[in-house]
């Protein structure tokens, strides 16, 4: 239980021997676009505190004030029970292999059942060495162009952070098709169609005779079709209603 | 059937008047990185070509060659079905609003269908403006920590052509009643409403002075929001047009 309480929320998301400060700063803003502030930092090359770091972190400066720094990566890993390394080009090491979205769901579940998850970045050129990705549990494949697959350190915890995200929120809409719209009602979609087509008649625009019908069917069935707010059917009456106006007016 | 061969079967993603070199540079290699290869310039702050773009393209350079370069977003989405604003803040225009992967499925079966698809990304700074929002069918709203949303443009363009590479890659091309409808082309939509609005004008339908704006954008909105046929915009060209030969006769 007090195990369990002490555990954080969210994934140690960790830097291996990263090389430029800027890279660092970018990776601390790229995860507080989603949440997550637990860094962990492994021998970074330029050594720590890193002041061009500082700089680009602006907004997220915390994650880096707040970063465990280790020497090496046992010691960054030594309180996690669950490993996952990022990796462009796969490996011959045997391991299963993740999709972004199903690792982040993976962590999602470990960390509801009081895990203590880690995801780790490789240094900017190089990427993680087999020694690092042995330590690993499981590997995070991005999907990307086989073609030009060139995502830098802060990219690659981007799309890892916003899988995290997803994975770790409802709130995320598959997708709220105008939820809480107010929805013009079938009466006051009726009462615009006879709207226009009075005054529409008034004006001659049913015409010739034996196209009459077939003009109305297909003017009532487009405001039918139409997904109209009731907004829209009380600026469409007006819009008419002063047309009828500037008729009269002279 | 020649149109639907020529569509091509990835959105375009359009760049809104964008500032610095660099992220369009970034911008074409976060597409490339998910095979989008299709770019849209809008009025770029710094002219073009832009040498520090094609300095950050580097391996994606191509894209940024075969660029289509406008001068407003009416040009750019000419040719374009549906169009996806992405947008940080929520905004009050009533439009359906979509995660990153929900649209980028919503976009691959509309692809599929034989549309044409635009996603719009705004200026670093400022992002898009509501009159850009008000020419667009849905918003693309990247689920961000509510305390820290920093998403640079490449980092957005990064995301979005990441869930299109997931959507792409599993097309359930679902039968859709609606599929083969000849959908009015934003070029087309854009007639329309600048019709209305200019007949609208004259009537004195804008007014008192200080709604105007609000009021033409709402107008506008709509006109984007509604899943318009070429044959729905022909007949609402004639009902204006009708309306006003009516004024005239007296």
């Amino acid at each position: 239980m007090t195990d369990r309480q002490s555990t954080p929320a969210i994934p140690a998301f960790v830097l291996v021997r990263p090389q430029m400060g800027e890279n660092i700063g970018a990776a601390a803003r790229a995860m507080w676009n989603f949440g997550l502030d637990h860094m962990r930092i492994v021998a970074p090359r330029d050594g720590w505190p890193n002041p061009s770091a500082v700089a680009l972190a602006s907004g997220a400066g915390r994650l880096l004030d707040e970063a465990l720094l280790c020497a090496d990566l046992p010691e960054a890993l030594a309180d996690c029970t669950f490993t996952f390394a990022t990796t462009a080009r796969s490996r011959d090491l045997t391991k299963p292999v993740y999709s972004p979205e199903a690792a982040m769901q993976l962590a999602a579940q470990k960390i509801a059942a009081g895990e203590r998850i880690a995801v780790l970045f490789g240094p900017e050129r190089a990427g993680l060495e087999n020694a690092d990705v042995a330590q690993a549990n499981a590997l995070i494949s991005v999907p990307v162009n086989p073609q030009f697959a060139s995502l830098n350190l802060a990219q690659c915890v981007l799309l890892t952070g916003y899988e995290w995200m997803r994975a770790s929120s409802d709130v995320a809409p598959r997708s709220d098709e105008m939820a809480g719209t107010d929805w013009a009602q079938h009466r006051e979609v009726e009462a615009l169609a006879r709207h226009y087509e009075d005054r529409l008649d008034e004006a001659g625009f049913f015409f010739p005779e034996h196209k009459v019908t077939s003009m109305k069917t297909n003017l009532r069935n487009m405001w039918s079709r139409l997904p109209l707010t009731r907004a829209d059917a009380q600026m469409l009456h007006g819009m008419m209603r002063q047309m009828v106006r500037w008729k009269e007016r002279d």
